[in-house]
């Protein structure tokens, strides 16, 4: 794992509106395979495994949907402080 | 990943009924898999597997369960605040 | 996926009681696998599969569970608006 | 999917103790198997699988361990409205 | 599944500090397993195969993750109580 | 399971930032790991199974998001009470 990779671009959780939040969760979930397997030549190879096995796209998308329930939460909390202004 | 896919129909979480917020659950979750694998022919090749393997429709059904939870939340959320009115 | 399958029988997550919401957390979670594998004869098919597969029948609870959670929340914000009265 | 099995014994989420609801939590989760595979003779076949598989152990404990979550948020709720009196 | 067996150590989720909070979801993640499979001996014939299995490290890791997203919310609501006072 | 792993660096959910946090979510997961398997020589070997395998790389992307949504509520509690003041 290597410390030295980014893992939230630009370090926050706040987007302006759900799809970019909605891109930041599959940008978060990215992020973390890149931080595991640092190699970009290794994860070049695995790609086309993610992208034609069924049972990885759908895992994939179970980890965007628990990151964007995340991303979700935050986003919700700062507009509900809104409308109480 | 295409980044060019709109992963949020209509860019927002809030539906009138909770029988479109579990629609927009399917269509997000499908959208992923969708973003992951921009290429038309090669998901319809991946669709029967999808549809015939027990573990697989079952896998689909967790992940969209994960979506609507919290796409339920965004939506209490509103009606409480509309019951404060 | 058929678009014409209603995902939440009487279009509502509010239920009388725990159990009621337990039974709909059920169904909600079945009509996921009806809406992707629309064709009831190879449901029918698959049936045996899931009933006898312990990895299977887990993996159908721990849908439920997630599906049973969104349930709660949503009667449970009720309830608390009804002690609030 | 047998529909005469109480999903929920006593129909209740709220427990005394967090030891009760931790109980009810595996109750919760076997009674889901249990209605999905409603043939007793079946389950008792199934039942050395899941005890002996290291994977089947750990995935019933990630069931119990969500369904741990609404039982916790239910009585979470109700001992701070407790509080509030 | 052994009804005599106490699944939540001192029967309380409430600890004094986060980490005595993630001891106690390991603590209950192992719990779960014991009252599965109550034998010592065949678990400890198990124990290898979860120890040096990398799928069954990361599925214990997703156990003791939800069990302590539980713990952690038990605390909070109480740590925010105190606030209050 | 070796109890004298600290489980949580410095003790505490709490962190500065997102970034952070997301940081500590990753090392919470290893620890897990390394508390499950304390012999650091067959954790070695096990790492290239990890990196190299897309659906155990996409399993650790789902238990740091787990983990994150703790540490994201924990440090939202604590921001919102800072807003209250």
């Amino acid at each position: 794992m290597s410390e030295s990779i980014q893992l939230i671009p630009n370090g926050s959780l706040i987007t302006a509106t759900p799809e970019e939040g909605r891109q930041l969760a599959v940008k978060m979930a990215r992020l973390i395979i890149k931080a595991t397997q640092p190699d970009a030549a290794i994860r070049e190879r695995l790609r086309p495994l993610y992208a034609e096995d069924p049972a990885l796209l759908i895992a994939i998308g179970q980890t965007v949907a628990i990151e964007f329930t995340t991303i979700a939460a935050a986003n919700n909390c700062w507009k509900k402080a809104d409308q109480l202004k």
